[in-house]
């Protein structure tokens, strides 16, 4: 946890942005795996941690604007939690460290919303991401599951906190971020042509945990990288394939990295490989030099298209005006995803209450394929900590989908497409911090270009 | 998955068992961790795997006896769906494999479960241990969260399939016993004084993903073996102090395994550590060599509780008559927990369908501290698999409450209790398969005496 002032403060902060009603926190509880003792590994909500701090389940809270009240309710431990779960502090104790003094036993919670409710106060809350909080707003507020209505009120007073970091906020992030090189520079010296990507992972994975820290989100480990989500590790990584990995580590304080890097099996990239990888080195160098206060970010990632379309434009997979394939939306074919996101608390900051709010300032977002995905494209400002992450993949069923629809045909050259169907996928990925006059990249650097990857893939393992 | 035949034929069984209705299978779905696209690593619940064998999210399956029809509820991936999480087989080309020719779209389970309702047909559905079930069973049956009145015909039908475990089941089993063996060889042969528990689990943890397989729950690993379940790993291994680890794989198909070991942090266990740890390798051997069809588990259970009380009478913290002190629950001071557990595709086999059936054969449970928490008791049965995990613990928050409330200070010394507050807890742990006369470990062997744990401690990693 920060000190006791930091969630002081920033509770202050919003209780000045909303200036009245009551503002409700539903901390996440244990999820059960295939029973409910067997819990997967706890996580707390993130707008919990951020104003609260405190990373245990069974616990809510309020900011009740009107009456000066901030309350968390939960209930103490038992000899039997003790016995099985170890001593702890109490819930008093801990909460003092987030400055609250008002501490309930959980059953009082309902009644407490429900006084509010009866002399007309207005319950704020936030859009629900799991099961259990719908469950608990039909509970406490008889609002039934799919008939939610979020705050939009109380998200954009979070969002206009959260997007904004603040120094220990930028450490903490800063320290996620070393971590999470350690883990790609790990697999990319232990990574050996006839290992499986199961193998490849658990190098990785161990990194985070060895120092203390968790996943920030599952695990990309594969040589189909063509496949954007892919978390099956089954395969084995071939003698002249490529190896994608998009991993990143979370603090204890949960603050989170996110670093992608595509590596060669081999000790070299094949010149056929280094043709395509030496174009998305080029998107990713042109989207960092152009960061800086006050750009809107979806004109980096129009520009990121832009350079794509015309080196692959040079072997020959795309033909026609560079503008119009960006603009129509065809160069989706093969980047069918944004440039970056917000990263914080969550690895996709703030995702639960709304890219709208995030990352477009309230303004619309496009519908076409591949543009839709881009989940940031406001005006970059100081404080801003997003990801750079262009990705140019060979995706065999949308290649075939599209030439069956005879789709951008003015544009795309499906017979060359058709020979790069068995190169897969190629994303890196950085981190970065919009300061005062431009930007800076947070954690310790990862190869990017060819050179620099293979370099460290025969570097001597420690 | 294993053949097609398992699956029609352990459906078949259950179809007999029940003679009528319509079973309800929710499988499970994706889960959020901060926010909805950041999912837990995926599960399937444990029945739909058993007589489905479909590891995939977003899926729900009917056995309608009456209308003599099987099918899977789901919906077929769409291109998005393809590029983001790769092509896969269609469900129909899925449910196949386990002998399902009926698939129909997710929106029509619950027409079709109006239908049978409205013939007066009756719907067994499972207890549930998901938010997201529970939101189900108020959707398909307008069965309000906390009201749930789940059917024990199909609860213990299942259960006395699901406890004699098949030849294919005992193979899948042992496999993840041995890879468990080695998450547990690999912590002993790498442990240094001063390493960080953090560090120890992570060597753990690699070797469970390196065999592409998960954790079948969080892993213990702490100098504090006094707290059962803890899992928190920030503490440094001191020379001087016993390591405690339960850890354990969980392959593919989901089986599971699970282990525990301590380990001493030096490379010998110091002579006041060893005093206690005989006792505990008494009360393990004993039980293992008391197993065979047709004792009652409880028996074995009461066997070791009387090993360590005689044990720890000899070192003078109890004193009277050893059948009084364990019939009295006093010994439950410095052995809290049950004996062991069945174990399956869940590690507590089934858990979420209720112990006093799993375990108990509907027999009622003691509510005696202690002796409440042991999960199995009845009579043992060939085929039946199940862990042999006797521990000793030294828990100064239960010593100083029993001591204030003066508990059974006939047979408990607390003065010399008082001394031992600093040694932590010993736990080891084994799974064995109940066999026509009498039982084998599954898996590896894992170094359980204090002296195989000390070679074993010194053996150069390869």
């Amino acid at each position: 946890m920060f000190r006791e002032k930091t969630y002081v403060e920033r509770r202050n902060k919003l209780k000045e942005a909303l200036g009245s009603g009551l503002l409700l926190f539903l901390g996440n509880d244990e999820q059960g795996l295939n029973y409910e003792d067997n819990a997967f590994l706890y996580r707390q909500d993130s707008n919990f941690l951020y104003f609260f701090g405190l990373p245990f389940a069974g616990l809510s809270a309020v900011i009740d604007i009107d009456n000066d009240r901030e309350i968390i309710f939960g209930d103490e431990l038992t000899i039997d939690d003790i016995v099985w779960m170890g001593t702890q502090p109490t819930l008093h104790e801990k909460a003092a460290r987030a400055g609250i003094k008002d501490v309930r036993p959980a059953k009082e919670l309902k009644p407490y919303i429900e006084s509010i409710s009866q002399k007309g106060g207005k319950i704020h809350y936030l859009p629900t991401y799991r099961a259990e909080h719908k469950l608990k707003l039909l509970d406490l507020l008889g609002v039934k599951p799919g008939s939610e209505q979020p705050s939009v009120e109380f998200i954009k007073a979070i969002v206009n906190q959260r997007n904004y970091k603040s120094d220990e906020e930028i450490a903490e992030i800063e320290r996620a971020c070393n971590v999470t090189a350690e883990m790609h520079l790990a697999a990319m010296r232990k990574l050996r042509p006839g290992m499986k990507e199961c193998e490849i992972s658990a190098v990785i994975e161990q990194v985070a945990q060895a120092n203390n820290c968790k996943l920030s989100f599952p695990t990309i480990c594969t040589v189909n990288g063509q496949t954007l989500h892919n978390h099956y590790h089954g395969n084995v990584a071939e003698s002249g394939r490529m190896l994608l990995i998009d991993a990143g580590a979370e603090t204890e304080m949960g603050y989170a990295g996110d670093m992608s890097s595509t590596i060669c099996v081999d000790e070299k990239f094949t010149p056929r490989q280094k043709s395509v990888y030496d174009i998305q080195v080029a998107m990713h160098n042109a989207s960092v030099n152009a960061l800086k206060p006050g750009i809107p970010f979806k004109d980096v990632y129009e520009l990121s298209a832009k350079v794509m379309v015309d080196g692959l434009k040079s072997l020959g997979l795309f033909k026609g005006n560079t503008d119009d394939i960006v603009a129509s939306g065809a160069f989706a074919i093969c980047y069918p995803h944004g440039l970056g996101h917000m990263m914080g608390l969550d690895v996709h900051d703030m995702e639960n209450l709304g890219e709208v709010w995030v990352g477009y300032n309230g303004e619309s977002k496009s519908t076409q394929f591949g543009r839709k995905s881009l989940r940031l494209a406001r005006k970059l400002e100081p404080g801003f900590v997003h990801t750079i992450e262009p990705g140019i993949y060979f995706i065999p069923e949308l290649i075939d989908k599209w030439r069956g629809e005879k789709q951008f045909t003015d544009f795309i050259n499906y017979d060359e497409f058709d020979k790069w169907k068995d190169l897969g996928g190629i994303r890196n990925e950085e981190d970065y911090l919009i300061t005062e006059d431009g930007a800076r990249r947070l954690g310790k650097r990862i190869p990017i270009a060819t050179e620099e990857v293979e370099q460290e893939r025969v570097r001597e393992t420690v």
